[in-house]
């Protein structure tokens, strides 16, 4: 186990607190709620931007920006969105060395102001659909802040689109859950399960959120990201119309979808251990890292020249791949120092493997001694490419393998609320309940009901809580 | 004359305005002095800071987030700092439904927040220099607001580094002055003058303020960017001390510097015409456009193909083209689209072309029928490529010839005096003024001291105000 860093069996949170210090992926600021990023944690959240931005362009979308600050009657167009977000707001009251007319609130989400822009943009069906995403920060006062997961201020990206009609905005709807769906496991190796919110769960003006679902190294639930379908409400909250192409006025239907900087702390605490963060290679900022030994100056200067060789004929193959120079330091605390940033594949060479012709490799998802392996220098470049490609795949196994140990099927509440405390996972349930049953279930056991999953299990059975025959399944779990 | 466009000759002002709107680069906020940047103005946006912070990681750069809100107090520790930005600030003093204890200011720059984390992470020479950057948004109260040049949200980056001693950061700072010209010549095609700033036109809490100055098509200026050495005055406000290598406590000496999109402003008035914006192609998120022409079905699918093939094979050398396949729009509606919005080179293609195998190109920085010219289609994509190098190179040449042309060398104020209302342009004179002077110059004819360039006139003359004999010279000039 890794010096400073407490075993995530023994206490989850800790564990988690710690790697993000030993890993420097982020620290508190002097506000209360809000985090810095620091170099490390950012390169995590630009390599999630280049690959998400990336599947938005090849959608469709463009970006664009809105402001930050937002007129606090703008939020009380659409009733249920104010409510939904009023505790949370920060509010600006003074600029330019004077009291505001009207107070400015600091954006929480930007469905007003970009329908307020919508309604001028938008004018007949040849303006639809309009897709844009905008990259940016947003502010929620947050009581119980926890580092990358519930923050004051957050970077996100938030997704909003206007359509002619319904359908057209239900398949955008899904189109994005599908397009994060597929980043969470192509990328970020982490199996999802895409499904749809209660209505006691959705979101605050919306008409159905989706949303995805990915379990946590504590069998806890961590909600990956959302996509809305908004329907007609905040078209009618700021009269957002369109003409047909039969000259009628029809308001437009929308959609927004967003992730955020919350999936570094997914990430974490998925894939991270006892030695620290491990990152799946498509993620990962470094891929590998090249640790050269030598004690001798003529020794040094020929495994350097080895390394670069190296190092060079890998980026020619696209990996990101450093070659860890520092003088001062030893071997073990590079070893160390890279283990802990969860760098995927650590190639070590000394004088004797570059007699050899070869370096000893080790990968981070399996660690110790044992685990290590030579690879010969001659084409090694190709031979790091299949070893970065087979462990992303093995840590996406990993995380489905741990899940399906952790996911339950139970009958009964009474059932649920004996098994839940030893064993946290998702719990797989008949589902007929309302909000009320939600909010007791909320309030004996701390669990929500996360979703119901798009992937339904066939037939009928009893609703686990009210008994009642259904056709709806649910998955239930303690989430972050 | 595009329509809509009023003549930049006649009243350059609107034409700017009207230049932004058609080409539908950005729309006013409904908060005062915002902006919303529409997705064809943030793309030129995104090709700046793509380009902008590859050269910032070359050069040894990492970036990072720190938070929006910051205490008050922070502001006030360095006292020039503060008077400076205090009569721009946002204040939150509402949060989660409360008054705050203390009210927070909405970032203006982040030199105070960063040197507060700073002094938490730099312990000894080991962590030196430490070079940060962050992508961000920023708020100054704006009560002249114009879209990009001055709006009270904006966009940027602010680079932040600390340093051992003054030699390194003042390095620091010259090499930042230089990536950020090298960015405005070979990718904005705008020739700028570094220089560095008289005292009263430094950044407040800074030591030296260097420049990039550019010439806008009306003779003015604009201040492109800006690298500060900031010597060790935010570092004794906060604290921000290393141990050297004789285990001696010392303040580390810092930078910042920053770009912002007003850059996206500058593009608009150095290269826009009567027919609206102009780009260069290294900057232009559509380098080349292809719209095919013909009235019969057949005629189309054939003309299409022969469009997408040639894009295709361009696409192969990474040129950024686009097939403007609308259908329920005129070519000659699609010709202006593209015209008033900038893209370099638009090739047309009919049925005839077809048989004759070439297409019809038409740069956008020479309009006219007059400047068509064909190209082979049998190695097109080579050909297109070596004509976006060349129209980057002449409109490179464009706006230095200009700038030349309006580059004025007087020798006392009341020439100056008498020059400036009908000759704007780059006044070149004998400098030994103080900051009243300035004062002084600006009330009388709203002109400014822009710079003492870099690179000065040798031997020595009479300070065109004073008389003083000076070996300084400075370009002063009406400016945004």
């Amino acid at each position: 186990m890794a010096k400073n860093i407490t075993s995530p069996e023994k206490d989850f949170s800790r564990w988690y607190l710690d790697v993000i210090r030993e890993a420097e992926l982020s620290d508190s600021a002097p506000v209360r709620g809000c985090m810095v990023i620091r170099p490390y944690g950012y390169s995590i959240w630009e390599m999630m931007k280049e690959d998400l931005d990336r599947r938005f362009k090849e959608t469709g979308h463009s970006n664009a920006y809105f402001p930050l600050l937002i007129p606090e009657s703008f939020l009380k167009k659409e009733a249920e969105h104010v409510e939904g977000f009023s505790p949370e707001l920060a509010i600006v009251t003074h600029a330019g060395g004077k009291a505001l007319e009207e107070p400015l609130v600091v954006r929480p989400t930007s469905e007003t102001i970009i329908n307020h822009m919508f309604s001028k943009w938008i004018n007949s069906y040849r303006d639809l659909p309009m897709l844009l995403n905008q990259w940016a920060n947003v502010v929620r006062w947050e009581l119980r802040p926890r580092p990358f997961l519930r923050t004051t201020e957050f970077l996100w990206q938030e997704g909003h689109t206007a359509h002619a009609d319904e359908d057209s905005a239900r398949e955008e709807t899904m189109c994005m859950l599908k397009v994060y769906t597929d980043f969470m496991k192509d990328i970020a190796a982490i199996p999802v399960i895409p499904g749809i919110k209660t209505d006691k769960e959705k979101f605050a003006g919306g008409v159905n959120t989706y949303t995805i679902e990915a379990m946590m190294g504590n069998g806890w639930a961590l909600q990956g990201g959302t996509s809305h379908y908004l329907g007609t409400n905040f078209a009618k909250a700021f009269e957002t119309r369109y003409l047909d192409a039969n000259n009628e006025r029809k308001f437009v239907h929308q959609t927004s979808w967003g992730v955020t900087t919350r999936l570094v702390g997914a990430v974490i605490m998925v894939h991270g251990d006892e030695h620290g963060l491990k990152l799946p290679p498509n993620l990962a900022p470094i891929q590998a890292v090249i640790v050269p030994i030598g004690r001798k100056e003529e020794e040094k200067a020929a495994v350097r020249e080895a390394a670069h060789k190296m190092a060079d004929d890998m980026k020619e193959l696209g990996i990101r791949v450093l070659v860890d120079e520092r003088e001062d330091m030893s071997p073990g605390f590079k070893f160390n120092h890279w283990e802990v940033r969860g760098v995927p594949l650590r190639l070590e060479i000394g004088p004797r493997d570059l007699a050899e012709g070869h370096v000893l490799a080790s990968q981070r998802n399996k660690p110790g001694r044992e685990n290590k392996f030579t690879i010969p220098m001659d084409g090694i470049a190709e031979e790091i490419k299949s070893a970065l490609a087979r462990i992303q795949e093995e840590m996406l196994a990993a995380a489905v393998e741990f899940r399906e140990s952790r996911t339950y099927d139970v009958e009964t509440y009474e059932e649920f609320k004996k098994a839940l405390p030893d064993k946290p996972g998702f719990y797989r349930v008949w589902w007929d309940g309302s909000s009320e049953d939600e909010t007791r279930i909320q309030g004996e056991t701390k669990a929500t009901v996360r979703c119901i999953p798009l992937e339904q299990r066939p037939g009928t059975g009893k609703c686990f809580l009210t008994g009642r025959e259904t056709s709806t399944t649910a998955i239930i779990a303690r989430a972050y």
